[in-house]
């Protein structure tokens, strides 16, 4: 099973800022940039949200092209696609990853670099 | 008569991102950067949208902190702001602005360096 994914030129810009514009998503993607290579799966972010909440969001990402989901058994592995962000929207990704570690007022998983039991 | 503006601490970044998260919004300040230090009037963006569609779309940047509007006459003028945006969120204006430039599906403003007649 594959999930539905943009290809890296259907990537909109006005609805990545769209979507990058939640508290929530801007807190997973912090946390995936600090986790850069690692994909980690939904039960990582189970500090901000519920299951139900955070299969949203994650639905989200994934449909903005922001993140790209595996489904490997019972699991989905979530990695961001900078590379493919970087490439249509040179600079903004980087921005919005610092600008979001400097924001206290977005919801932490662990103390932020701590890791989440799964 | 002045209008309601965040402090420059008060500048959220999932607000603007999500205010930023909109075709018509990009495109005001796609313009807004093409004549920057030229304060402009709600006028000279009627290629997109109505007065009052774009009277929603004005109050929704300035009350974000992305735009300064200023009351003079019967006239509101109109000003990114950018050193506010930058000390807050390095770089991030700017990747908006350059990929919002390469961006053909945004509404454009007359040639979009064209002037528009007021």
């Amino acid at each position: 099973m594959t999930l539905p994914h943009p290809n890296t030129d259907q990537i909109s810009l006005p609805i990545v800022l769209g979507v990058l514009g939640d508290p929530t998503r801007l807190a997973i993607v912090r946390y995936l940039a600090s986790k850069e290579g690692v994909p980690l799966n939904c039960s990582q972010f189970l500090d901000l949200g519920s299951k139900t909440n955070l299969s949203y969001h994650l639905a989200k990402l994934r449909e903005a092209g922001v993140t790209r989901a595996e489904v490997v058994g019972t699991s989905r592995l979530i990695t961001l696609r900078r590379a493919d962000l970087d490439s249509r929207f040179p600079g903004l990704l980087d921005s919005v990853i610092t600008a979001a570690g400097d924001d206290a007022a977005l919801p932490m998983i662990g103390g932020h670099n701590i890791e989440v039991p799964a």
